[in-house]
Parts: C-alpha cells; sequence; structure tokens
C-alpha cells in the first residue's frame, strides 16, 4: 500500500519519529531495519513488517518481499523528509519498522551448548560487533544484563550485519540466571585480565559454556567474577592495556567455539 | 610555554586547523594525537612534540611532561575555540602535534617472524583496530599497501589506542615488497573466503609469516590472492556473509601468532 508522505509531523510517521533517542526504545514493541539490506534480512528471519518509510528508489527492490504484505503501509518521501522524521541522516534512505520478535526462554537458551553472556555493554557497535562474531562461529545464543544495551536497537542491528535477528537471544530477568546456567549444566567462563586467571591458549572448554564478558571500561563485576567457574585471559604483551571487549569476544569466541 | 588564544583565525595553530579533511594529512611530517591518553602515549613513545592545543583543565596532568619541552608552544584555549579550528567536537579537548616518526624499513620488518600486511584497508577505525590487535597479540610489524589509511591519522591512533605509536610499521613502495618478503622467508598467507582455502583450524604456520588482508568490501585483490604461499579461511556458519576485518584480524592474529 503505497502512501506519499510531505509532512514531517504526519502522525502515521510514528513508527520512524525520532529514532535518536536509545533510551525510548528499549520497551516498545517493534524495532527498526536500517537500510535495504538489513530490512531484507528482517524479512528473512520472518519478522512481520508493520510500515516502511522510503525514498521512491528502493520500490522496485522491495516489491517482490512487500508484495506478500498488502496491508502493510509503504510510505514514500524524500531523503529530507526522511531526515526530518527520524532525526538522523538515514543510511540509504530506508527504513521498516516490525514487530519485536519474541527472545528466547531460559530453556531455550540452555539447549545449546555454547552461550555468550554480556553483563552491562552498552555500546551498541560493540554489541552489535559480538553478535555477529558469535552468530558467525556458530555459538548457540547470547543473553544480556539488565544494563546491557538492546541487540535489537537500530544501530544494534546494523553492527551485527542483521545478525541479532537470527541468533537466540534474551535479556536476563536478574544475575541469578547465572546460576541456573549453572544448574543446566554450564560452566560459567570469565574473561578477565584479572590475576591468576587462566592463559587462553592452555584452557580446554567443556562440554557447556556459558562466556562472561565485561563491560567496555571495568570489564566484568567483582559478582559475576565470583560466580564463575573458570577465569581465562587471553595473553597479550605490554604494548597494549586492554583489548576491545568485542575483539575479545572474537578470539575467544573462535578459540572456545 | 603557554599562550593563551581566543581567535580561531590565529595562524599559529595551523598544525591543528582543519583536521577533518584526512585526505591532506597522510603527507605532512607530522601527527595529531587526541585526548590526554594519546597525548602521554606519543611522549612515552619519544615523539617530538611541536605545539599543544588545551583547555586549561588538562594543564596541570600534562605539566611534568612539557617541563622537558619548554620551547614548545602549548595554546591554551576553550572548547569551543577548540572545535571552531579543528573542525570537530574534539573529545576532552586536548590536542597535541608532533613530529611524525620515521617508518620502519623493509630490513627492519624482515627482521620480525610474524607480520600483518594490509591490502587498501580504508576505514581508520578497522585500521586502528588491527594495529590494537597485532601490538596486543605479540606481531613484530604491519605493512599498509599504497592505498591503505595512515595508522598515523588521528582516528586510526584513537583507535589503535596509541598502538599505532608502538608498533613498527610502514608504507609499502609497491606491491613488489610482497615478493621481497617471500624473498626474505616468509611465507604469505591470504585471509580469504575463496574456495580451495584451508580451514584455519588446520592450518600451522610456519617460521615466517605475514597475513595479508583485504579491503572491508572486496576482500584481497585477485593479484595479492595469487601471490600468496596459502590460503586460510576461519570457519563460519551461514548465519553471517563475513566478519568484519578486524574482527577477522583479531581471530587469525590469536590463532597464528
Amino acid at each position: 500500500m503505497l502512501i506519499e508522505v510531505d509532512d514531517r509531523t504526519d502522525p502515521r510517521l510514528r513508527d520512524f519519529a525520532g529514532l535518536r533517542d536509545a533510551q525510548l526504545r528499549r520497551d516498545e514493541d517493534r524495532f527498526i531495519a536500517e537500510g535495504l539490506k538489513i530490512i531484507e534480512r528482517s524479512f528473512a528471519a520472518g519478522c512481520a513488517p508493520r510500515a516502511m518509510l522510503l525514498q521512491p528508489r528502493w520500490l522496485d527492490g522491495l516489491a517482490p518481499l512487500l508484495d506478500a504484505w498488502p496491508d502493510v503501509p509503504v510510505y514514500v518521501g524524500s531523503e529530507a523528509l526522511i531526515e526530518q522524521v527520524s532525526g538522523f541522516h538515514v543510511h540509504r534512505g530506508a527504513l521498516g519498522s516490525f514487530d519485536r520478535p519474541r527472545e528466547a526462554s531460559l530453556g531455550e537458551m540452555t539447549s545449546g551448548r555454547r552461550l555468550i553472556v554480556c553483563e552491562d555493554i552498552v555500546d551498541h557497535a560493540n554489541l552489535g560487533a559480538i553478535i555477529r562474531v558469535a552468530a558467525g562461529l556458530g555459538w548457540d545464543g547470547l543473553l544480556v544484563s539488565a544494563g546491557s544495551a538492546d541487540p535489537l536497537y537500530r544501530r544494534a542491528i546494523k553492527a551485527s550485519m542483521g545478525a541479532s535477528l537470527e541468533l537466540p537471544w534474551r535479556r536476563m530477568n536478574d544475575d541469578g540466571e547465572l546460576y541456573a546456567l549453572q544448574d543446566a549444566g554450564f560452566r560459567l567462563v570469565a574473561a578477565t585480565l584479572a590475576p591468576g586467571s587462566v592463559p587462553l591458549g592452555g584452557y580446554r572448554p567443556g562440554e557447556r559454556i556459558a562466556l562472561l564478558l565485561g563491560s567496555e571500561g571495568p570489564g566484568l563485576s567483582d559478582a559475576w567474577q565470583r560466580a564463575a567457574d573458570d577465569r581465562v585471559t587471553i595473553e597479550m604483551t605490554d604494548r597494549v592495556d586492554s583489548l576491545n571487549v568485542a575483539t575479545a569476544a572474537a578470539i575467544l569466541g573462535y578459540a572456545l567455539r
């Protein structure tokens, strides 16, 4: 259903208004896909579209996907209008609003063998990069703490190249879920620079592991470090103080896969 | 030598003017350190300061370092002035201009055992992340092709957390330096998704290797792939199309270190 729009205050565009404010988004029942590729991946992941806001040039490419959803409004406007509505420069001028998929249950999480658990990772680019590498390296799922960023926030999906829509994930109700993972047979493996941790090259992971990754600045909290069964560290020179958390996730994710 | 400044057109501030234009920077005889931490690392790496442009609040912290350089002008201005001069919002309001250190010679490069060679990597964040991980994991040096970004561009240094100043690196005169590496006993190892490459987990690196990493979009050129002695690929699921080049560098850099 094509609808031309030219008024940035048009109430029908509310799904796309003020997208720069990440705080407002987490509890909503939808997510925003930015750019043709992520929109295509959202359809491919089986997500139900609510509305599109596009420059006219994307219509042909999306037509085959939209044919199956004749009732979904497709708002067509200029690049300037899309920027005015959303509040930011929209990469390649295409936005899709989709119903937010259900998060995985704890039971679904524990049916796998390799999980990543993020404590208060707030940077969307880092979280997206972690999701991309976890999905790419065959990890089964991702848990994020209550204080972590939203894997389905626009920029996190983009940084994940759409893998946020493929990899099962859930937001933890509370830190007690760490113990539920242990009860389900997972060893909690803390990635840490703390003294006394095992060099990664000498660590032999068990059958089921949950890799705990800490936030960008301080790393894992004392509580999470104490909860861990094992502590591993990536062997490093003294030429750098630390590695970026997404970089560490890539190295650990490959070595422990 | 403290000098208060309040005129954004002050010619003495030329080192700090118009820093957003990356194209102009590569051939200059200086580099710009952004933020107190990177300025400190530049001093620690033995780089000679040319001038500073700071908010007053950073003076105390830098005083011990600047004491050794009484002739270096330290321009002190407001956050707004620094933004007007540089053309961007300066993270934490401190800029340092330093003499550009000499690049490593090819002979210095080939005295090591583990080198990374970047073909046309143009994204400063990716290049900086590769340098950070290479330095952190103990690689001996980095070569960049003629078309690659500048490891000493402000944002690359920042993304490397200052490792650009620690890890020996050089810009290749031409692709012929690949053969010079081979002549010096290095096996050229191409990171590639091409069919017929060896899964990383089954690859045993030789005594001396140079890891070839391709640009963000197309990957390694045909010419570089042909020049390689070995071709390795990171084992991946079909949930993602590819990994980010800095992510791939982290995985390969750890596995082949």
